[in-house]
């Protein structure tokens, strides 16, 4: 067994590839979080007198980042923490990662809000399915109205409970995959979007960051299995889209053939997004003319799929 | 048998997935001659006067260009064309392309101009892989070498032959290939240089034009079968990179999924370019102090290469 090449004490754990680190538990525990901390100041994701509102679904990732949010909370009295989980209404699924992300609010004493479609939108993602079945010529997935309104039920609930950041738990391997499908489907302009920190430009909007934009999923899982975290571990029924299943396998692939390929698109990106942001027209947000949610159309998305079910 | 959507007459022989259309014999040679067209005028590639130089190594790619373009001049007879072979010096591999390549510019009546690299570099790759395996630390590959010191042997070519022109046969798959490879390498800003008109920006530098870049690789391949174009189709003996063959794989897979992929890849980062275009600051080009050529810095990559080998 190989001795951790930071302490020179310890047996090493984990092979860091990208890095040639070799580390030992305490250690690796210690490099996420430092790296989560790293991560925050850089992008200047948090403040000292935050109201924060994390977004919890019950997974690893999620639950790993609520957990050291609220450890790095201790030394600022000021800011507050609040986790936020949205239920979409995913019988079997749903209901299982709520338990644990109950379990893991109560043990850090972290307020827990839960939002649900069927108060908001007047119908569980279930539901949702089983019309979209229904309409043969829909060509959207349950993903893609999930993710359309899991965004906005995250934004009302952060409002809600008086935060001004909203935390997301995405990580390294979620953001390449995005800038990858966003260049696979046509849409490069939207790489300048998928960024650490999103701006809000609507005081209704919520301003998003993600502390977890460097770190890659494989370290995630490993710091919740060292940290003992429950989280839920089957994957939801609906999955992921088969683009994004690819793209996850590609680079897979490549990462382990060339350790470090997905911080590589990370930073290329990060490299270009400057230049790609100047040349972006900036949307004008308005209220939408239904819901009066901030748009930069006259119907926002989640109505205007709403509608198109016929569900308002 | 399908009948030909175009013609509503023949047989159709091929189905093109991205448009829906089902095409016979004749229309399909049509319609890639016909893009050839739409590129060139789309992108401004040629100019009735101009004088050609095709890189023609001798594959499907370069040879089914070669009888396009041949095509194209007959109506303008002031442009001149002349193929351009470079002899990299690989035994049992070019030497077979070079006879494909000097018979179709036989049959066609165009000039062909032979440049080697035992004449240029005084070394052939063959003798240069052979030096690199002996370097230890040397992190490229033969192909990375082959690459610089083609470009240059094409540029240096087309300027000897008097060309203001010089056409490459880069297909869709190529271009769409080295874009995400740019991004994976974390290049980002590379990007904005894959594009179908290269401009010269120093007058030893010959314009570089892609007439190929929107044709997919299947339909190149399926045009010179249909054409009887003989072409060398043995694959290089140093092939190309493991990471580029797992783009290639993971592009092919996608478009077999989700048919215009390709196409969407490169229409994305012809959208983007403007923007990385005008942040990117303009390279200075002066003369390499060793050969003369222009190049960034002081010394230019091939004789950079070329002194790492002590070749010079």
């Amino acid at each position: 067994m190989p001795t951790c090449t930071l302490c020179n004490k310890n047996d090493a754990i984990y092979m860091r590839r990208y890095s040639g680190e070799k580390l030992c538990k305490k250690c690796f525990k210690n490099s996420v979080e430092d790296k989560v901390r790293t991560t925050i100041s850089k992008y200047e994701m948090l403040e000292p007198n935050d109201k924060i509102a994390v977004a919890v679904s019950g997974g690893k990732d999620s639950l790993s980042l609520l957990h050291i949010l609220a450890d790095i909370e201790k030394k600022f009295p000021q800011t507050s923490i609040c986790a936020i989980t949205v239920d979409e209404g995913i019988r079997g699924y749903r209901d299982e990662a709520l338990r644990f992300a109950m379990k893991s609010c109560q043990e850090l004493g972290i307020k827990h809000e839960i939002i649900s479609f069927k108060e908001l939108y007047k119908v569980t993602l279930d539901e949702l399915a089983g019309i979209i079945k229904g309409e043969e010529e829909d060509e959207l997935s349950p993903c893609s109205y999930c993710g359309v309104l899991r965004r906005r039920a995250l934004n009302m609930a952060a409002r809600q409970v008086g935060a001004n950041k909203l935390v997301t738990a995405h990580n390294l391997d979620d953001e390449t995959q995005t800038i990858l499908l966003n260049i696979i489907h046509g849409d490069a302009i939207r790489i300048a979007r998928v960024k650490p920190v999103l701006d809000s430009e609507h005081l209704k909007l919520i301003q998003r960051v993600k502390p977890f934009c460097e770190v890659p999923e494989k370290e995630i899982a490993l710091y919740a299995y060292l940290k003992k975290i429950k989280f839920q571990s089957v994957p939801c029924p609906y999955a992921h889209t088969a683009m994004r299943n690819d793209i996850r396998k590609m680079l897979d692939t490549m990462e382990e053939k060339h350790a470090g390929t997905k911080f590589a698109v990370f930073r290329s990106i990060e490299r270009i997004r400057p230049a790609l942001e100047a040349s972006a027209e900036k949307e004008k947000l308005q209220d939408c003319e239904l819901c009066g949610e901030p748009t930069p159309d006259k119907i926002c998305k989640p109505c205007e799929m709403l509608q198109k079910l016929h569900i308002i």
